[in-house]
């Protein structure tokens, strides 16, 4: 089938793009390293132009564009829109940007009512949460639990098909800091996972994360444990404090099942994090999620 | 009065070193750049003998320090005591150096039962805690619950004058990473007393602490708060969900009065964090209670 829609999940490190045909089956796919997070001011309708368009024969095509590219380090911001928001929504307001006069639009991120009474934000991922919904009608009736790991993580509670409200957690970014830069440091791998299990274990219902952290250097300072397993014992500590206490922020008591959406070397260590707590999950391709909720928009969206 | 001991408080950062008369007072104090952490192998020993006698006219004193210096990082390990311990299990088992044919005492750190089974463990707080009990007869009668904020904070309990169990937690060093390191980063002062109290506010029963994080992000980007905020609402987030949680992992309900002991304005940000919740709180002189921890412990141990 011939190429109709060019669809980017441009986030803060990479850029994943395919063209779709008039069904949303892949015609060809690929990756650029064009985070948001390395472009000047400017730069990403250059690059665009120069390097995606052509590169995925896409030159004339129509595309629609998620993630990061509408924030303010990005190519226009899309202002954020308030939940709860389904499909309809997002595709009611997205934003207008053109590229050698082909038609290009960036999905707004979505906004809620946060902690303390403050905001939670995320732009990405609702496109991937709201095409995991598109791709089974099933999933448009009553509640759905989306956890979706990563540097900021979400939790996304889904009520009939609209995004109702999320918390996000910095488990990863927590990861990547402690792992870097503090006296928890360690360039090991994070694969043994008799040592994951037991930063569960220490994990307990998610609260005192400072002092639980701790006990990821006592072990080895004090208990003999080896330095080389601290990556593994934080990495479990880390999710298993993520998943213990993050639900109930949104109301939930914990149990319910959870969908996990995304990579499935990650998804899988929630996955162990979730079923040693009793909780059913299942794992979800995050990259098929991001282009159904993209051809989704393109179809509800006013047309080029 | 004539100096009659060297008392030193040598941590990972700091040497601070005073000489003590026959009756703990004062005679001279100096303050040396020599942590532990930025000395070589073998080089604790030295410094001391070429710049810390000398400077406080100290070469035929005996000597007793504690904090890190104990550990492998500096003069010779000291292995950790087991809880419960007071000031006579502490003296029993000091480490002894020479320099220059002085007589010199390392105070053991402390060990304890931690989290899910694991170890805690502490060096130089135990000095200044147990300090602290010694200057006042009536601290050494019944329960006492003691908060030494830092790098490291420690939150220990004592009962009839002996540390019977602490927990570590680790917020000034979450704060220091997330503050360089992360997408929280800042140079501003952490000095904007509001943000701090919307911090807080924010750090419930401190539960969820990498969702509460996130916060500090969201407030900015998407609520349209001052970027240059951001540190003083972490300080608050990170100080007020310690507070919340820890004395819990000590088996307490968090109400019990609080002895705060350590640097005056750190210590203010935990009153103001304890005072929110109604928790009765006391800030005491860390250097003095360490003096007398160090006293305390020449008088007791086996003597030159």
């Amino acid at each position: 089938m011939a190429a109709a829609l060019l669809a980017c999940d441009w986030g803060t490190t990479h850029l994943r793009a395919w063209t779709l045909d008039e069904a949303g089956q892949v015609v060809e796919a690929g990756e650029f390293q064009l985070g948001v997070s390395k472009l000047k001011p400017g730069e990403a309708a250059q690059r665009f132009q120069q390097e995606v368009q052509p590169a995925l024969h896409a030159q004339g095509l129509p595309a629609i564009l998620c993630g990061m590219v509408g924030s303010n380090l990005g190519w226009t911001v899309a202002p954020y829109a308030d939940c709860p928001a389904g499909l309809p929504e997002l595709a009611a307001c997205l934003a207008a940007v053109e590229a050698h006069a082909a038609w290009v639009r960036i999905v707004p991120g979505l906004r809620c009512q946060g902690l303390a009474g403050g905001p939670d934000v995320m732009r990405g991922e609702e496109t991937q949460v709201l095409g995991w919904i598109a791709q089974h009608p099933d999933r448009a009736r009553g509640r759905q639990v989306i956890c979706h790991p990563g540097t900021h993580a979400k939790w996304v509670l889904v009520e009939d098909g609209r995004i109702v409200r999320f918390v996000t957690a910095m488990t990863g970014e927590l990861f990547a800091v402690l792992s870097r830069h503090s006296v928890l440091k360690s360039d090991a791998p994070a694969d043994d996972d008799a040592a994951f299990d037991e930063g569960l274990a220490a994990a307990g219902e998610g609260d005192a994360l400072a002092a639980r952290l701790f006990s990821a250097r006592a072990r080895v300072v004090g208990g003999g444990q080896p330095a080389e397993s601290t990556p593994s014992y934080l990495s479990g500590l880390l999710i298993g404090a993520e998943v213990a206490a993050t639900p109930r922020l949104l109301g939930l008591s914990g149990e319910e099942p959870v969908a996990l959406l995304g990579d499935a070397a990650l998804c899988g260590r929630y996955r162990r994090a979730l079923e040693r707590r009793g909780v059913p999950c299942e794992t979800f391709d995050g990259e098929a999620a991001a282009r159904a909720g993209l051809f989704a928009l393109y179809q509800l969206g006013e047309r080029p």
